[in-house]
């Protein structure tokens, strides 16, 4: 299917304070050693580790003390190391030049001008060395990835403070269906309100991508036409809704064939629920018709939409976070399909964790998503799980305690 | 720690496409049976069950059709239908007022003006209920709950067009060190750039907070002092790190003690890295110094910022996405010490999953949070994990492929 899919994200440059969650256009490598300089690793006396390779607790080598540099303290000033000097330091300051070595000060008896070193130290011993973090061209971003805390941290090491990334892919949204009137709308019988567009707008606002809202659509083949090829020139993804009826009614099939070149890649899967979703290839641009019933729609923006954004964006996908929980009810599932259940999962009294299945009469019905938690996936050759099964769910919101009680035999 | 802390966080009211994200402030109830009415579940006729009961394939029951309804049509011209009369309707159509029943297409007899009914149907047959979703008075969103696509999706449906919740946690960042200097300044040997009050900054906002960024802070007890005080009347919590040294010149609790009313309610402990975080109760108010060095710091939002933060919200903490690795080298734990590893975790070539344990020198070392994408907690009590040891990592950027072939016994 991603084939024929013809989109070039536009990348642009921003402040890397502002590019949390956007995904990295370039690669950046470290235009000189991170950290710049050798520091020391320990409070202690920078030496050169030449002078001091005799010393001993009972001959201990004195050194001049000749100065003392903290962490940020300024090099300009100071001169190298003569044979026989030594500096004071303090973990993270920078090493004089001329010294290769720190001796902690619990391994030297301190005299005021001088030292006397009781150990030898190797060259670098206690020494971070400069490029110890990154050495000048390593790779600290690469292109793909998407930018979290630490890579913005890491690009701030090296003086970056602008980065190439991709636009966020744009998704045009358009609801069709007589019945629905808009949020805020005087609500009558016969009348639902736009739900379907709200649930889109926000889970593509989640996924880091920016919703085109276009609203409800007249259920006629010439105004979804006109809005879908008005809503391809400002965006890289339609996604449209066909009304409550898979029957006479729902025209967004004919309107997206009587565009010239549409190619339909598919319409109907074997997905329960949201089995009518389909999908056309409009100008280069994938074009979704999903279900207006918010459950089946959540399913298809799960399947179909988030794959699609990732592959625009180059970006992998994060395993999903999930939790072994026993079955209470058997889970029925028509094989061929792969179904989609949602499930409230909770602690029980007894420290396990249970996966209740919740009852629904249709794939319309919100409020078993706002129930659940936790989505079970049955694949197509398995026909269900049975009561008590131990099994895997992708829990998407907290899990808290149960309110039954379960005696699972 | 957490029963001293006195913080109310402002409720605001907004616009549900601006609540995603946002915890909840407010329980919300559906304001009318949601859907408002009864609506046919399927395409057929609707009639009163009573006139169809005795329908059979031999003996259909013959009704006159008065009209057709689909989804979205208005009944304010509809008349409640008669003895003997039905309605064509089409999958989500309002019930016309005096049918309780939809017979399905396939079982009647179209003729035109009037239809043959080939079955009975009981009561509410093929329909689907007002109210099936939410009935009115029931919860739809709760206090406390953080706003997710299907939850705005549900305030929609009860034309709920803003909700209240609490504003964003604000977070002051402010740095110590004379080490350091601020991204894009002139970079010289003995200095770094602020990077971790990037990361800071950045993390925060993952956390759907507001950071307040406040820069370097000399390292001299009267500003850190001032710093501290004047950002306690703009935050609800003072993140502040401390320089590299833990030495003479770490200052801040000094700084922090000289405030009247301070509290301090630990400074130092068994969590490695990140071992020399403390915190104080200033005004009611949490201040969290934690290490400038960044894997330190990283591990000190984890395990203190983030629960603070979801403390003054109220939230729940989702499970974390983890995954079950071979470990591909010994890791050793200090027995006492709470202990945080990153790893790079992939998969073989032989399909296993494997964990390997980044080498680093310090905690200070940015280049092992880009290399590594999981995380090992190693518990207080257990003195390590062996090479081959299956254990749970938690994940944090994608998995890719091991760029190593790993032969573990």
């Amino acid at each position: 299917m991603l084939n024929s899919v013809k989109i070039d994200l536009d990348i642009i440059e921003v402040d890397i304070r502002d590019s949390l969650g956007m995904i990295c256009a370039e690669e950046v490598r470290a235009p000189f050693d991170i950290p710049l300089f050798d520091r020391s690793a320990v409070d202690g006396f920078a030496v050169r580790s030449f002078d001091v390779s005799s010393a001993s607790q009972h001959n201990p080598v004195y050194l001049t003390i000749v100065g003392s540099l903290e962490a940020g303290s300024d090099l300009s000033g100071v001169r190298p190391l003569n044979d026989g000097e030594a500096y004071a330091v303090y973990t993270g300051a920078p090493m004089p030049p001329g010294a290769d070595a720190v001796v902690p000060f619990e391994y030297c008896i301190n005299e005021g001008s001088r030292v006397g070193v009781l150990r030898p130290v190797p060259p670098y011993g206690n020494v971070s060395r400069a490029g110890e973090d990154f050495r000048k061209g390593d790779v600290i971003v690469r292109r793909g990835v998407k930018l979290m805390p630490w890579h913005i941290a890491a690009l701030a090491s090296a003086n970056v403070s602008r980065v190439k990334v991709y636009r966020r892919v744009r998704v045009a949204i358009m609801n069709t269906g007589n019945e629905l009137i808009n949020l805020g709308g005087g609500l009558r019988p016969g009348k639902i309100i736009n739900s379907t567009g709200l649930l889109i707008e926000s889970y593509v606002k989640l996924l880091n991508a920016e919703p085109i809202p276009l609203g409800i659509i007249p259920d006629d083949v010439e105004s979804i036409r006109g809005a879908v090829v008005k809503s391809l020139s400002m965006s890289d993804i339609v996604v449209i809704t066909g009304g409550t009826s898979i029957g006479d009614t729902d025209l967004v099939p004919e309107a997206l064939e009587s565009i010239s070149g549409a190619i339909r890649l598919f319409h109907g899967v074997a997905i329960r629920p949201g089995r009518t979703a389909g999908a056309y290839i409009i100008g280069g641009k994938p074009v979704l018709i999903i279900s207006g019933l918010p459950v089946a729609c959540l399913v298809s923006l799960e399947v179909f939409l988030k794959p699609l954004i990732h592959f625009l964006t180059g970006e992998d996908e994060l395993p999903l976070a999930t939790v072994k929980a026993i079955l209470t009810r058997r889970l029925v599932n028509e094989v061929g399909f792969k179904s989609f259940y949602r499930v409230s999962v909770c602690y029980g009294d007894d420290g396990k964790i249970y996966a209740e299945p919740l009852r629904l009469t249709g794939s319309g019905i919100l409020s078993t998503l706002i129930r659940g938690n936790g989505i079970i996936v049955i694949p197509e050759e398995v026909e269900g799980f049975d009561v008590g099964e131990e099994i895997s769910v992708q829990i998407l919101n907290p899990i808290s305690k149960c309110n039954s009680v379960y005696h699972i035999p």
